[in-house]
């Protein structure tokens, strides 16, 4: 990697480099830590960090974008790599051409992917590729894959812990085989999905547990599902966490964006081709209200197996809310709850006249049948949109249609596309 | 600006640009949308926008690194004047020699600031120099001063507050004069102080309002202070709140971060030019449970006014956590607190022998009772440290040694805790 580091690196923390003591944003140091990968270095490698993260690319073209995207990336591993110097992470890079044979052996299939391999796992990253969130979840990966509860201060953190999946197990100690096995299963987790453990009595009575069970916790959920017929192996574990992997109600992260995004949009979670998304602040009044409710809708509904809301807090997201805004034509500064459509990204959204005046659960409950039934879809408005032209950029309009019909066959609102 | 921005702007977001529908982040367009101020064209941009986002800059010298340097932050403002290009909001820079006497008429004192200017208020950012920091620093002061709270749900979104200073009042009406004093002072600390307010007198008597009165609410504090003497002006509201502006526990924010440092530092803040300052991971168990007995510390001293801790939580830096292991030479995945000299950043950490047995917070007021008292101070390891000049950057292994015996020292302190 050449010069265009020193110049661009700076950019890259986004920091001011002020020169205050104690808040110095590191600058990149100009060493090159990421390596491109061959059978040869790959073993050193192996041998010399426990944890290894591969950017896996497509050749590198002689097209200019395509050659500066590149940089992009390695710019940002390499100061990855500076910043986490210290804590046995190697870092490289394998091209897909060039080392196919390689890559095939370590099962890598998505090109522009990061993988990591830890011991015998290979985790994808499938979050934002940023400096700050890829810290993050390296400092998490290399953690213990279990944090254990100790006492009542501490099971405190743990409820708070809502806006995601988590496991809680109850062992008689840290050698126990079922410990143990519950270790292993979060090793195929980590750092997505948090497992809990305590060996603690009085913890395990505050929180019902009895010796060896594990309670799955679906996100925003206030009771816990144990997992039957304990105790359990690490394969049970891990087929158990699998399947109950689609919660109703889910938040967007940054450490697994592109992930959740996608596997809601190509159909694996989605409901016909349509998707429900919820916009709405934490931090603000009227967001955290609607928050709640929704929480309560989805609570009541966490038996349907067709619904899943994804929950967007704009905070989590400053560079996007404007791109969101303007892509869904909704205002941000209030909360919003939509049906998208996957194909070409166009939406519905409910109406929320007032944000003093916010549906109770009961109509957010009827509005979100209405979508599950077809009788809401994105397809109500579109004799006004077919005249601007506008699903946002410029996915070909031709086969809109089509695309369109295909999704919703089996709702009747195809019949009546041009109702209103 | 340059062809550079083409190159170096994905960079800044430091996103990786994916296709997905939906999930696109911005990447700069190469419009010139950050004007150089002249007084010509500020009076234009004055009539134009609502508010006024100013680069204040030392010339920029033929030092090429200067010269990258001011370019890394025309690339940040670039970006973010082009995510708010919607918002009404215009971006200048103005150097501070060829503009002095314009700079002077502002008010401006402190190159390599941003100052924002929104009626008759200038607001200075003094936070991290990034785009999604700024974003979202703008979005904040761009919407109304006060938050109304409506009904018991928004109550505890406003309950949930607790890590920053807020304020709440209870007005007859959005006519009220009091109310119209109460927005007034609400935009001379917009956006880092919040002010709420409420016309329920329901959500007043829960919170035990009188009509006009003002409560003020200390960070981390169960019981707020009525402000004496209601109702009142927009001048004793802004003088209260500056006079009561330095808590006894605080959180450090990317959106202030280096005022709150700075001013720390520089004595207005600090005791004897030291500082005292405690790492906390919130989402972490112990990081929980640490940062509660740091409540309660700091809730029963309250009203000591030479006590004051900064509280770190180290997810909300993930660029700077290696950066302060290397600094004080502690260990950041479990809680630390410490004493940093404010002159050469040498500093002294409790001991903390093993995170499952956190100190009580009789121990640890002991502990900063010491520390008040000068019992505790950072130069008494100087014997070791004396040989080494000069402690952060470079530091040499050699006093390792001295570090690791220290931490091991009694470490044989599990003792069960049996809360049934």
């Amino acid at each position: 990697m050449e010069r265009i580091h020193l110049l661009v690196v700076g950019v890259c923390l986004l920091s001011c480099c002020r020169a205050e003591e104690g808040l110095n944003f590191p600058t990149y140091d100009g060493k090159d830590r990421v390596l491109s990968l061959s059978e040869k270095n790959f073993k050193q490698m192996l041998k010399k960090y426990d944890v290894l993260c591969l950017y896996y690319h497509e050749p590198v073209s002689s097209d200019k974008v395509a050659q500066k995207q590149f940089q992009m990336k390695e710019i940002v591993l390499e100061l990855v790599a500076q910043i986490l110097e210290h804590k046995d992470i190697g870092f490289m890079t394998i091209d897909a051409k060039k080392e196919a044979k390689l890559a095939k052996k370590l099962g890598f299939d998505e090109e522009g992917s990061l993988y990591i391999l830890k011991g015998d796992h290979t985790i994808e990253f499938d979050g934002e590729f940023a400096a700050d969130v890829l810290v993050e979840f390296l400092l998490d990966l290399i953690e213990d894959p279990v944090e254990v509860i100790n006492n009542k201060l501490e099971v405190q953190a743990f409820e708070r812990v809502e806006d995601q999946i988590k496991l809680l197990g109850f062992f008689k100690s840290e050698d126990s085989e079922y410990y143990k096995a519950f270790q292993e299963a979060a090793e195929h987790f980590q750092p997505y999905i948090k497992f809990f453990a305590t060996f603690d009595k009085g913890v395990a009575k505050k929180l019902s547990l009895k010796m060896n069970q594990v309670d799955f916790y679906e996100p925003f959920m206030e009771e816990p599902l144990p997992i039957p017929d304990k105790p359990h192996t690490e394969r049970e574990l891990v087929e158990f966490v699998k399947e109950h992997q689609r919660p109703t109600l889910r938040r967007l992260r940054p450490e697994d964006m592109f992930e959740t995004w996608v596997r809601t949009w190509l159909g694996e979670d989605n409901l016909n081709g349509i998707h429900i998304v919820a916009f709405a602040e934490k931090s603000d009044p009227d967001g955290y209200e609607f928050l709640e409710i929704l929480k309560q809708v989805a609570r009541d509904n966490t038996d349907n197996p067709a619904l899943s809301v994804l929950w967007i807090d704009p905070d989590d997201f400053p560079l996007l809310t404007a791109y969101w805004e303007k892509t869904f034509k909704i205002d941000l500064s209030k909360p919003q709850i939509g049906v998208v459509n996957v194909t070409d990204a166009d939406s519905v959204w409910m109406e929320i006249p007032d944000d003093d005046d916010l549906p109770t659960a009961e109509e957010l409950e009827d509005w979100i049948e209405d979508v599950l039934s077809g009788k809401i879809n994105t397809e109500d408005d579109d004799d006004d949109e077919d005249d601007e032209d506008d699903d946002n950029d410029d996915d070909d309009d031709d086969n809109d249609d089509n695309d369109d019909s295909d999704d919703e066959g089996n709702s009747d609102s195809d019949e009546d596309d041009d109702d209103e």
